[in-house]
């Protein structure tokens, strides 16, 4: 792993290097929430992305940036969700060996998606073994490339061109909220927005239950926490990276955060009025933009939704859950 | 009401009355469909259309052709579903006075939403009164002009436009599946597939329960049959109508017919792997397809979805039922 800081060019390049393998996903919009909010709304819809979120981008960018030598030993990653599919996919596309390192206990559907893709998957306990130590024995041991799921620059790099996308479609904004986990995501979009859109006021959100991102952007230095519970599933990270924390604490306007109960109501204005499905932590930066966790009234409000992929039968208990 | 049969010169008109009204709704793809089929398909999102579902199409054509003298006095239309709100959101953005005729036990969230775009509601029983008369009456005691739901020559061209768009965007295919109730969405199709890709063989789907338009199809006249129970409860007409049969019946390849549980496989992977809701009966045309009922292999295959306006707690209770 580089700590070089990515910067804007290098998001640049990675739209180049995605070309037509990621999809340039649709921004919608919702006349009753523009209405309900009076402020001009965009979704950017990366729950249409390829294998459903935004993960797609900065995975397949980092395996694109790989050398000869790399790509023909292979790549390793630890993670139990989009990230392993993203990289899983891009390897496949590439052509390069992938190997995923996931708890044994991870859902049946995603192990099968993973090896769906072609990857290797390698199951660990969780509260037994270390998914980061079994990563880098095969790093150093088989020769793998490692690539993490969000402190990386090309993967920083790759998860910006989303929020580049958007700018273009749409011109300037005044707000952008992104889904904060890692920061992955966040930091490529602040990197975006900064160059295209420099006055847009940057908002990451992450859950309530989990607010290391808010607690270090507030300390100025980055908070560990234990991995929290909320069902925004994609955002239990304990901590922000080497190099997301950076470019976070740098550009972003504040991080905020939201409940359980406030992104189930955002998951079902989506399924209702919208027609489409959001993960929980897809709708982190919905969340706190319906609930104005800032002014949002008369503003060009951009809201990224990082993903779609949640297991029917919990989608189906959070729609019915009012 | 004219009898004259709308030709694809309407479609070309209403597309221009539709102007931004209407939005051009995206057409999206999907990889894992593509190889379970071996064939491109490409899905034209009418699930996104304003309302929701494709009949703000047709509803905001006729309402807009309608005559000076005609739009101050009104519109009436009877429907308890997607054209009820269709006609009151196009009455209320040409600022025309509308008055729907609704069953008294229309679902309150449907009046409420009709309400909600300034239109009257008039109540009646489905047991023991007819919808057609109260608003026929209406007619001629207050001169409005009734809109039917299919059987009018500016909704079934307007209607057409959904098709129109999609070949332009797409270009030719091989093969179209439409869902099938009143024939609206299905003759309009039917004349810009003819006009913009004379090849494609276009196919109408209904419930396997209601196949009265196959029955017509395949006899050569209309078939009257007591309204089936189905989940796709867009399609449960009992006849096709004077306007869309003598077009159905020159166009169209054949009727097909699907079950409530091939919809409902339908709707699940809509959610799961689009990440789209569909409506039940939105999902008609893409489960005659994904079931094979004609040879796709090898095909360029449009499928229309026709709407997404499901009640959440029902929609949850499909998502489930595997």
């Amino acid at each position: 792993m580089t700590l070089r800081l990515p910067i804007y060019d290098d998001v640049v390049d990675a739209s180049t290097a995605l070309g037509v393998a990621a999809y340039r996903t649709p921004v919608l919009t919702s006349q009753t929430m523009n209405a309900r909010l009076d402020a001009q709304v965009f979704f950017k819809c990366e729950n249409f992305q390829r294998i459903g979120a935004f993960k797609f981008r900065g995975g397949y960018n980092a395996v694109s940036k790989l050398s000869a030598a790399q790509r023909k030993a292979g790549v390793v990653t630890f993670s139990s969700g989009n990230h392993a599919q993203a990289i899983a996919l891009a390897c496949q596309l590439l052509d390069v060996a992938a190997t995923i390192v996931m708890p044994h206990d991870a859902p049946a559907a995603k192990k099968a998606a993973t090896v769906g893709y072609g990857a290797r998957v390698i199951s660990y306990h969780r509260q037994t073994e270390d998914r980061e130590q079994i990563a880098r024995a095969l790093v150093e041991e088989q020769g793998l490339t490692l690539i993490p799921p969000f402190d990386h620059a090309d993967v920083i790099a790759g998860q910006g061109t989303a929020v580049k996308e958007l700018l273009e479609d749409v011109g300037g904004l005044d707000l952008l909220f992104v889904p904060l986990g890692g920061g992955g995501l966040l930091s490529g979009s602040l990197l975006s927005a900064n160059a295209l859109s420099p006055e847009c006021a940057v908002y990451g959100v992450e859950p309530q239950a989990g607010n290391d991102g808010q607690q270090s952007f507030r300390t100025g230095a980055v908070v560990h926490i234990t991995p929290p519970h909320s069902i925004a599933d994609g955002a239990l990270t304990s901590a922000l990276g080497q190099l997301t924390f950076p470019i976070i604490k740098q550009y972003a306007r504040d991080i905020l955060t939201v409940s359980d109960g406030q992104l189930i109501d955002a998951m079902r204005f989506f399924a209702e009025r919208m027609k489409m499905v959001v993960e929980p932590t897809g709708c982190l930066g919905a969340a706190a933009a319906f609930n104005e966790l800032v002014p949002v009234k008369g503003k060009r409000v951009g809201i990224l939704l990082s993903g779609g992929n949640v297991d029917l039968s919990a989608y189906a208990g959070f729609l019915q859950s009012n």
